[in-house]
């Protein structure tokens, strides 16, 4: 059997920090060559991180970028290596790049051709698209390599590359979780390979970089659009692979001229790259590649969400968290979440209470914390509120007490988070859900303090299905049972309950999706089942919203589209739709 | 003399106000029409208001400007109008374009060519580049359009539609101002219009919309790159014009054959249009045109942030704003300058003394309120501070006070703000400048928080500046003199000024400016002139603040750099560049 040995180096690059991707790249490389591989491969732009946003923008730092690759290329011997890195061509520009390695040499330099600026992505700001297809040549068997989105097109480089002679199509990249995201990518691969009668190998970063979770979870798929291995999700993975390439020439001396694929009317000349040849002495195939199975939603949503926390803390040098613990589902999740992520002595809780929280809110608050085996403080605010009112004592005389009074208890608590941050470094992690960030339920300044937003992208009703599935692989519960069915409420005043304010959350959510992810218009919201009062009534408050969203902090995308770098929209907007 | 008259409607159009839009578009058809004019002209954009930015993403949001522009069309007779909107093509996608209309029809389209997506801009995130390039004729006289970034390539639509004949080339613009920007503008329309022998019309659109100030100051440039007319900077206008064409055509009879310019290589067709002749019986050409000056610097800053402030303020809905004074040097300017935006009535002090707080500070802040006819309102805060000890007492035993009761005193003066601002809708307007937003020398959700922040981008060298060229134009002083010749302090402990923590601002905004605008490394900053640990210390304060960045209100962009949308860094970044 001819095969070809294929190392996928799923690591975890940190943005900015190109001495220590470079190491862990140099350490990978020798890890490959220990496993007799022909060819090791790293994500798209390993060497400085994605995205490295405006960074890209110093010259300084293209140039560390560049010696840091001719360095890693100094390191590679008895091996061909693929490393992503940031190319630059004085005075044209700047490429997404993919340089490749043999015998200390980079022996050539793909470049990116489709660049994606769409989404959370802005790539035509900083990089040029590049028209050139090269197909290299490796110990006779040829191969193409390109970069994440270049993928997704039917007419794009896997099929110039795959007319040429390419038995094996290397995609590396840095591509964001989302909700249905690893379907689709087997999907796409799937339809590119059969199409080209052509083995595809997909290497993704993992790794939490602020508002995005690369989640690995990097495959081959074969000529006939099967799944011949798969690495782990949302955790770094060395895939040592054999390819089988007899498959693939039979396939196409048997393909029907009549329908052979005819090449893109756009492409480029295809340039031949011959890579000197190594020989791998004694190695015998692998007898078993391992496939990681899909996992079920909640448990996907629960690791992205996991790994996205544990690097925010790691990456920004934090070691310990603090949340406000009011006894409800949002904060409770948010707890198990950084328990699980960065370990029970880490995180910190803080239970604020004033006259109106109730006596099950303290138990339920308490007993999670037990449950967690984390350190709970006690702060009671009413004392502090009260040295707000005198304060104010006339200036607002004559008026009610309104969402100004509730707003300060909210701001109290924030600042009391945010005086233990500033007093131990920890980082507050806040507990609002995407539903609420979607409305505006949330104070600014109060509930919304804190330097990392979670569950920011997960819906109410989704928050309920993840704590139940967290509960549900447990021994016992963790997430006390009166949490997950008692009415949820802010209690910032008497009797207090979102149902006062929201319509329930089974019928906001669907309202929140159709219009912030799916950009549906008002009529076509109602017509798929909300009434055209709480439908108008939801978008308004979603408009009315931005100014809040705008100062909120970060969070972690895991839905097609998260607030932040993923939706842009003005503040100052008069377009009503309803 | 035969002329050609255009009307230059310099119009302030709301983002998504397409309605509001297109009745003001509709209003100044007419009166350019009372005017005699052939052309009546409006901004980039101007159903839409720019930059529309995600809603561009909305189908019902295309529809409806689509309807708004034929409706603008119905209204058009006797004149031709061009009108900036976004063109739709099914399946395709959009154009940024300008519809050309004449008799209540829509006789052409042009798509903008030259998409910007650097700095604030992101165009291919929404929008189709063009490449037809089309030239009008029109009562004998032929002209080009193109739009806003499409004039700034000398191989651009100008060059080519001046090589088929147009004699004047009109440029729409939503362009946002930036130090500098007007005289870059009139250095490259010279330019364009002695190389090409052609009149430019160039219109800019005016109006603050969140980050941005587009400051109007539109221009007609003669074929000799002589300002023949320039608008008003930083308000509506509606300039009415003649144009001689007579020397645009002896100056091209006379042109050297052999110096002729060559049509730019990836030039697509030339495509001719006739627009319907218009009669303008018994029209006399106008005696005189008006050149509106440049201003000198602190004036057109003041100017911008004005605009920026009272328009962020009326489309936003809101009537009142509320300052923090704290009898400092940021918060004075900050209320001159809101005084003059939206009128004294509408602007409230909130003066709130801790024991740090000087008998000084307490003079200024009043003596500042008297001279500009404000409201000012007192509320001590060492009481509720001392509620925040108290409750905060044992919890943090045997530790020195730090920035944490410091950062405790500023969020109680921002919870108060934002108690006046939920109590009676006044909008908080913070009094952060660029170096404190730079360092970090702030307090997140203390001083800065609140809903606009309106020097964020005026470092605090140019605040004095600024602050003193107000108090010049006065009859007596405004800002009292004493407030710009103390030492800057935050009042937080006992004698702190601002130069414990931070080199003096003379030294420290010239590296700012070095390493955020303008991407130099450590070691160019630290030749021109900071010594290398002083240069180190600023430098990772930088870095180390985006968080608190993020979180930070929309402020108005007056250098070519600012923060926001206009400078997008990682929040999680290990690159040390020092």
């Amino acid at each position: 059997m001819r095969f070809l040995r294929l190392a996928l180096a799923q690591i975890n690059s940190i943005v900015g920090d190109i001495n220590g991707n470079s190491r862990k790249i140099i350490d990978h490389v020798k890890r490959a060559v220990g496993h007799k591989a022909d060819i090791v491969v790293f994500p798209e732009l390993a060497v400085t991180g994605y995205p490295p946003e405006d960074l890209l923008l110093k010259p300084r730092f293209i140039a560390d970028n560049l010696a840091a690759i001719e360095d890693i290329g100094r390191h590679t011997n008895g091996i061909t290596a693929i490393v992503g890195f940031v190319d630059s061509h004085k005075n044209k520009g700047i490429y997404n790049a993919a340089a490749v390695i043999s015998e200390g040499r980079i022996v050539d330099v793909y470049h990116k051709i489709f660049l994606p600026n769409y989404g959370v992505f802005d790539e035509f700001r900083y990089f040029l698209a590049a028209k050139r297809f090269p197909v290299y040549s490796l110990n006779g068997t040829k191969f193409g390599i390109n970069i994440c989105e270049d993928i997704w097109y039917g007419d794009g480089p896997a099929r110039i590359q795959s007319l040429a002679g390419a038995e094996v199509v290397i995609n590396i990249n840095a591509s964001p979780y989302e909700s249905g995201k690893p379907e689709k990518r087997e999907r796409i691969l799937a339809e590119r390979s059969v199409e080209n009668d052509v083995i595809i190998a997909y290497l993704n970063a993992v790794g939490g970089q602020d508002e995005l979770v690369f989640d690995g979870f990097s495959m081959i798929v074969t000529q006939s659009g099967r799944i011949l291995a798969r690495g782990k999700q949302f955790q770094e993975d060395l895939m040592i692979v054999d390819l089988d390439l007899e498959p693939v020439r039979s396939l196409r001396k048997k393909r029907d001229p009549a329908k052979a694929l005819k090449p893109p009317k756009k492409a480029g000349a295809v340039e031949m790259v011959w890579i000197p040849a190594q020989k791998k002495p004694g190695r015998k195939p692998l007898k078993q590649m391992i496939v990681e199975p899909l996992m079920r939603k909640e448990e996907e949503y629960y690791g992205a969400i996991s790994l996205g926390t544990s690097d925010y803390v790691r990456k920004n040098d934090f070691r310990s968290v603090v949340i406000g613990l009011s006894g409800g589902i949002d904060s409770s999740l948010v707890a198990v979440i950084a328990v699980d992520a960065i370990g029970r002595d880490n995180v910190k809780g803080l239970f604020m209470p004033s006259s109106y929280t109730s006596r099950e809110s303290r138990e339920d608050a308490f007993q999670l914390a037990e449950n967690l085996g984390i350190e709970i403080i006690e702060i009671p605010i009413d004392e502090i509120m009260e040295g707000y009112l005198r304060a104010l004592e006339g200036k607002f005389s004559g008026m009610e007490s309104d969402i100004t009074e509730e707003n300060l208890q909210a701001r109290i608590r924030g600042n009391l988070l945010m005086a233990f941050s500033n007093k131990f470094g920890w980082l507050v992690l806040t507990t609002g859900n995407k539903s609420e960030m979607s409305v505006g339920y949330a104070t600014l300044y109060g509930d919304m303090a804190g330097g990392f937003a979670i569950i920011k992208d997960v819906p109410k009703t989704l928050v309920y299905d993840i704590s139940m599935w967290r509960n549900s692989i447990s021994e016992g519960p963790v997430i006390p049972e009166r949490v997950l069915w008692k009415e949820p409420t802010a209690e910032l005043r008497p009797d207090q309950k979102d149902s006062d304010t929201l319509p329930p959350y089974p019928v906001l959510d669907p309202i929140l999706k159709s219009y912030i992810e799916d950009d549906m218009s008002f009529e076509d919201i109602v017509k798929v089942g909300c009434d055209p009062d709480c439908t108008r009534r939801v978008i308004s408050m979603i408009d009315r919203s931005e100014y809040k969203r705008r100062q909120s902090p970060p969070g972690i995308k895991i839905t097609p589209r998260a607030f932040g770098r993923d939706r842009r929209f003005p503040i100052t907007n008069r377009y009503r739709s309803y």
